[in-house]
């Protein structure tokens, strides 16, 4: 469709316009941005962005199915949250407090808490309960300018369960205006009164081949760290999931160094997450590879740690993303606020922030239609910001400026 | 008024009952809560508090003006923050994104940025304009729980901006629910073409009688640090302040040390607030003297720096107070989060948290009218939270959970 068509036969979608600053994307020294921007929506998909004047010629607000005048605030690309464990049930917030007691994280998980009692509160929920508060859990990240997320599996470690939480999540999609993208995690940790080899017996022979046969999962992740499963287990879980056509992701030298990085490379993995403890021989194997470093400064603040050392990768060439990892030992749905803490902790700018927050997010979950950017052709997927800049979506700590959420054209939140 | 009267003559003004947990104040063993409460409102104060099915015989919420079903939720004290700059102009979000490049606090400052940037807009800005941002900033504070608020002036550094900003404050007290304290802090910053020294007496000849004339200030702080005014300097300020009446407070040992606290003690301070770099001696004489130390994570936070050491406080006996410090240098206005950071950055659980930001917090203030608690008699400022405890409001990162905000047993504030 032309620009002359959509302003005449009423195909226009949106137009938000008169926006004080557009971020369209990555560019060469950095972020993208238009002052005084626009963007026209046509057919979902972006149509023009660029000044406001030249698209509103073009694309005139006044035929567009529903339009935004975005005076004095800013548009940026929807958040892609690119590592969450957004399905569970049961209340954890008493580890929060046991931690701060000083118990450590190995300690709980090794006393039956942590992840293993959260899979204790999944096996006893319904499906139905499952999805519900998957689903008050993606009002939240919607509210806060998520429009894409990953969800991932773990909480059941056994085929059932698994299945369900699988089945929740796509549940949730069906019935969520945000993009819910799958993984399959049963080897998130190693259940009581069994072997790591055992388990990863159990879950190549039998969970695996469930899932696949369901076509539910796109991912398949595994925690390959001190506590959880080893390198050669990990791969074992990853190689078996490639046969079945999932990409691997690895949860990688987040609690001790132990060489999920390096298998992450060599397995071609689409990211390797966490990597407080990574090397420089890591990071360099990472981006030989093309795999994404996802950074989680969610769980560094939550768990009181040190961050990874964005810079040092950033440096290094790679495509560092950020995302939430939402799950009951950090309790955080919003972009913005990982975009502060990696700010404020690990010395990104807000506009690295952003990027990490959106273009590079959704490459870590090898979307290449064009989402986390605003460029011609990307999936109208945006937020209005009421600030002056993107600066205050890291800036403000504790005001949500997200003020209206578009997804496909189409607004499907309001503050 | 008895309780049957109350019951009767429609004298009960509010009761909020059924909550899984109310939490009444200090205790023998840190926080003192009912499970299962409720709380009865009369004249504007706490008539009773406890179980909830006692409260409801001897006040039945039928008859009460308003009443409030908190079934699964928490009730807390409304929020005491004793330390803001909520009173500004201008936008100093850039200076954020220099600080993350590597300028320092001090060298903004040195360049005329930092203080005396807003400085410069508070003075281009009339008093009906920071009037109405302030109360835009209560809006935010009240709506996450807060019902009284410390706001200093200090942006003016002259006789006469000074006196506006301290109109301002008063303005915005009388239009808002919040409780506004108001302290003139014309010793903020040294302006430029003068000496620390020649502005220090141009504050104690000029600003503090003008201020102490017009009667619109409790306290008088000054800024005692590195880049700022000398402990000597600073002396000069409190004790002239104490002749019109203003109660002492100082920023102390948050750059560097420099004396301070032991200023702060010394001259019967009702509070020394930062205290990044105080020492074991500095918080012995804080203790002696009966001075609040009043901690700034949300600054230690955006600064990316350390933290005070609040454990070692509470292990020497102080009653360490929580603050947001609220200002351009630190966009928080809200007392969860300031809590959140106390928890993961300084290792308090939330229930130390929670006593720092109400009970001792109404200290920092010297309001000894039981505010910061439900005690009987206190001013019934309370805050129904949308969780099972007050752990949430450390433990939920980017929600808020304050659902309703009652001041002096009225309903101020819905979600």
């Amino acid at each position: 469709m032309t620009a002359a068509d959509a302003g005449t036969d009423g195909g226009l979608d949106f137009v938000v316009h008169d926006a004080r600053e557009v971020v369209v994307g990555t560019g060469d020294e950095g972020l993208r941005r238009t002052v005084d921007g626009a963007v026209a929506v046509v057919d979902g998909r972006v149509a023009a962005v660029g000044a406001s004047d030249e698209v509103c010629r073009a694309y005139p607000p006044e035929n567009a199915h529903e339009s935004i005048d975005a005076t004095g605030k800013t548009v940026v690309p929807g958040f892609v949250d690119a590592h969450t464990h957004a399905c569970f049930a049961g209340d954890r917030s008493d580890e929060f407090v046991a931690k701060l007691r000083g118990a450590s994280y190995q300690e709980l998980l090794a006393q039956g808490g942590g992840i293993l009692r959260t899979v204790r509160a999944v096996r006893e929920a319904s499906t139905d309960r499952l999805t519900a508060d998957l689903l008050a859990h993606l009002d939240v990240a919607l509210a806060h300018g998520t429009t894409t997320v990953e969800v991932k599996s773990g909480y059941g470690l056994d085929v059932e369960t698994e299945l369900r939480m699988l089945r929740a999540i796509a549940e949730a999609d069906d019935h969520h205006p945000v993009d819910v993208v799958p993984t399959f995690m049963g080897a998130h940790a190693v259940p009581r009164g069994t072997t790591g080899d055992d388990y990863v017996d159990a879950v190549v022979a039998d969970q695996l081949p469930a899932v696949a046969d369901q076509g539910i999962a796109r991912f398949c992740d595994v925690f390959c760290d001190e506590g959880a499963f080893t390198p050669d287990q990990s791969r074992r879980v990853l190689e078996a999931g490639l046969d079945h056509g999932l990409t691997p992701k690895v949860h990688a030298e987040e609690l001790a160094h132990t060489g999920g990085a390096r298998l992450a490379a060599e397995v071609g993995a689409a990211s390797a997450d966490h990597l407080l403890h990574a090397t420089d021989d890591d990071v360099a194997a990472l981006v030989a590879a093309d795999v994404v470093p996802v950074l989680l400064p969610g769980t560094a603040f939550s768990l009181g740690g040190d961050y990874a050392d964005a810079r040092a990768m950033l440096d290094a060439g790679a495509p560092v993303a950020l995302a939430t990892d939402f799950n009951p030992n950090c309790f955080s749905r919003a972009m913005p606020f990982a975009m502060t803490l990696a700010c404020v902790g690990m010395r990104l700018t807000p506009g690295e922030a952003l990027v990490a927050a959106t273009a590079h997010a959704a490459r870590a979950l090898d979307l290449d239609d064009g989402r986390g950017t605003l460029r011609e052709g990307a999936p109208a997927d945006l937020a209005v910001v009421d600030a002056p800049s993107h600066v205050y979506l890291a800036y403000d700590l504790d005001v949500n400026r997200v003020e209206t959420v578009v997804t496909g054209g189409e607004v499907v939140r309001r503050d």
